[in-house]
């Protein structure tokens, strides 16, 4: 039983993603039409891995394998499979198929396949579950987007207060309607406040007289649904959370959020930043046509054409500069190009400060002057060098002056920009990732042109 | 007992970050040596959080809070200290206080803390623990650095595979060396090979006399002590594993790895490609020194001073053509920026898609193809607008047309660039995310710069 994919490690090959004989055997089943192949194929997999494959096909293949394959798509496969693609393949499948699916979910699988759909098509896939599930997902879709309300199961394993050991496992033994996966007992008081939980394995090591109340955890932290998504994450990982209940405005319970979920919006969070950092749109996926592919990208680059363009204009300004010494136009770059790079470090190390919260206000002044320092340091270092080899390629002892001068302006100008930049960003209640590496390379690339040709025609002409 | 951060979500303020006043105090406390004091401050707080406050203060605060504070440093806090400031704090205290705090620890932050440390002060820390546990983290240790068989903990609860729930229970109250936090009882053979796991969920709601066998779960997998440990946090993400028992190569159990510590290695797997993608050493932190940060980041700048001196070159080698027509060197560096950044963008989906294992032998010619094209219609977009731009700045048709044909060219290459590098990398065992920037832009620069300068020189001049 043992994940053969773990146990022969060769480094040259990634035992992880579906071996590219049984994908070319999948789609020469899908392009044969072939179902009972498809199948036999298909049915060892994991749902994630199935999800992974229809994500990865290309969009006819797609369309295909859901009809040829329609009867095997279950709650393990629907749940899994990437929001991107997501309304195309329930759109692909039989209603009745969705349906069947649906009415196997937790509810907080529900709650994340229906929030982005429209009001007809949710409506169709709701009336499918049974009146408690449905008012379930309802209430949960009453919370805001991105919020712990969205994220939690409303399925909860709860006991009173009063209970013992012995007790409790007498009911959950009695109990049909157990989730799939719990990991405790969250303790409530009579107006269904949650006070405490027990772990199931001190429920299982414990005398059956033991009261639960002696039993409860100090880690035990309930969370309120309207929490955003991502502080969630952060709270699970920070405090090692397993599970935790959530709680309305009268502090009463309304469901748990178990690790797996905040794990999963870790994941999405952390992809987000990454992305985002590199000027790609955050819903950006492995399954997006060309056209969507282009579309994403093309604000950033828009972006970037404003920004070298006011670069351009500085350098206009000074255009008899570089007539009567073209040495400017050789050297002019790498100011900018360090000072750019340079930017994107302050930058990225400030971003990720602020979402990990390590970057507090009680440590931001002493990161600006560290920043500003070591931006200093690096423009003198490099500065330095620069002048040597200026002086080597051009022999000008001025120029070799201008340009060690111009980068340390420059890089100490990235170093103070790319962290107060985003710093003010997120302090406007914006996402720094987002349009931080714009408004930073756009600094770099004014200040060092700027200063370069700037100092050479005051200096040298 | 509810979290009072999650509460009242004011959206000006960081819940999750120590308020400022409450910093101010300590750091009062901590410069009159008030010992009680801090105490009084530290004491309500999580173990995690003391560990972040210990990282975000000074060093100078650091050593002395260390010392006000050393015999309250526990188990929790210490195994929660970031390795860059691990061997300052452990050096900092006494060697009685450490002995205590690793005897409370399980295994598997024992050996993440003295892991990194040399062969001496190892020694020292092993030394204060029992016999059983110093074994169990020896054997840990002989397993290869980031792989799973550093990530477990010895402590694993199972059960002979014939035995019955009630079996089970009675066991697990008899026994008084359970893990802090567990999640399944794993089945094991008589040759100690895990044939399966029971979830505490399961076993508390099932008769007695159900045997373990009938209650098995589908997801069960075990994992090699061998494999990379970003692979088991893959694992875990992919297939919403809570905990999975590992094994040596005779597939006999040697430990279990849990979802929190998954989590970990999947949240620092993340931050470091964003902090190699922006050319930032993967082991920066917030508490670094003004020095440690200068030095981590020499390195990429370094790097890009030569890539930089490389486009310099070309430009130099077009001095003529830019004496003659300055214009050429105001627009050079649009074509170079949108190059670089159009690489980024492929690069880093390239890069994500790779470690999110998306991007697979079966899909990436197709990839491949897709960033092409979209790097010749966003080249062919970029270039109209550009070709535009400069005819209404410098009323030269074929200017216009120079700068259009190098953008299509150059975002065609940034794409094909953007994607084949980190592919290269990748297939060569090398980080993608580590080299590819630099590579990629100096790609972009020298092929910007001479299919401009070039194409102007040809026909232009």
């Amino acid at each position: 039983m043992s994940d053969p994919r773990l146990r022969d490690a060769d480094p040259e090959d990634d035992a992880f993603v579906p071996a590219r004989a049984l994908v070319a055997d999948i789609e020469a089943a899908i392009d044969a039409g072939d179902g009972p192949a498809l199948n036999g194929l298909l049915d060892p997999l994991h749902g994630a891995d199935v999800a992974d494959l229809i994500e990865q096909l290309t969009p006819q293949r797609r369309g295909r394998l859901l009809r040829l394959y329609s009867g095997e798509i279950d709650a393990e496969i629907l749940s899994e499979i990437d929001e991107s693609i997501r309304e195309e393949v329930i759109e692909a499948l039989p209603r009745e198929v969705v349906a069947e699916a649906v009415r196997e979910m937790d509810t907080d699988d529900v709650v994340d396949l229906v929030e982005d759909l429209d009001a007809p098509e949710r409506e169709e896939i709701l009336s499918a579950l049974d009146a408690e599930d449905r008012v379930a997902v309802e209430q949960s879709l009453t919370w805001p987007e991105y919020s712990a309300g969205r994220l939690m199961q409303s399925e909860v394993v709860t006991a009173p207060e009063h209970w013992t050991v012995g007790e409790t496992i007498d009911f959950l033994r009695r109990e049909e309607w157990l989730p799939d996966q719990f990991y405790h007992v969250v303790l409530i008081d009579p107006r269904r406040r949650p006070i405490g939980y027990v772990t199931l394995g001190r429920l299982l090591s414990s005398p059956r007289a033991t009261p639960l109340r002696d039993l409860t955890e100090d880690s035990f932290r309930s969370i309120r649904a309207t929490a955003e998504e991502a502080d969630v994450a952060y709270l699970f990982n920070q405090y090692h959370l397993i599970s935790a209940p959530v709680v309305d405005e009268a502090d009463r319970l309304v469901g748990v959020i178990t690790i797996d979920d905040a794990m999963s919006v870790l994941d999405e969070e952390h992809e987000e930043d990454i992305l985002l950092l590199a000027g790609v749109g955050d819903e950006s996926s492995i399954s997006d046509t060309v056209v969507e592919t282009a579309r994403q990208r093309v604000p950033w680059l828009g972006a970037n054409v404003l920004t070298a363009l006011l670069a351009a204009g500085v350098i206009a300004f000074f255009e008899d500069s570089i007539a009567s010494l073209v040495a400017l136009a050789v050297l002019m770059p790498i100011v900018a190009s360090l000072g750019g790079n340079a930017a994107t470090q302050t930058l990225t190390v400030v971003v990720r400060g602020l979402a990990t919260k390590s970057l507090t206000p009680s440590n931001v002044w002493r990161i600006v002057r560290r920043e500003t320092i070591v931006g200093l340091m690096n423009g003198a270092m490099f500065g330095a060098v620069m002048a040597v080899v200026a002086y080597v390629w051009f022999r000008d002892a001025e120029l070799s002056g201008v340009i060690a001068a111009a980068m340390i302006i420059n890089l100490t100008v990235a170093a103070v920009g790319g962290i107060l930049v985003p710093l003010a960003l997120d302090r406007m209640g914006q996402d720094p990732a987002l349009a931080s590496p714009t408004f930073v390379t756009m600094l770099t690339d004014v200040i060092g042109f700027m200063a370069f040709l700037g100092l050479a025609t005051w200096i040298l002409l």
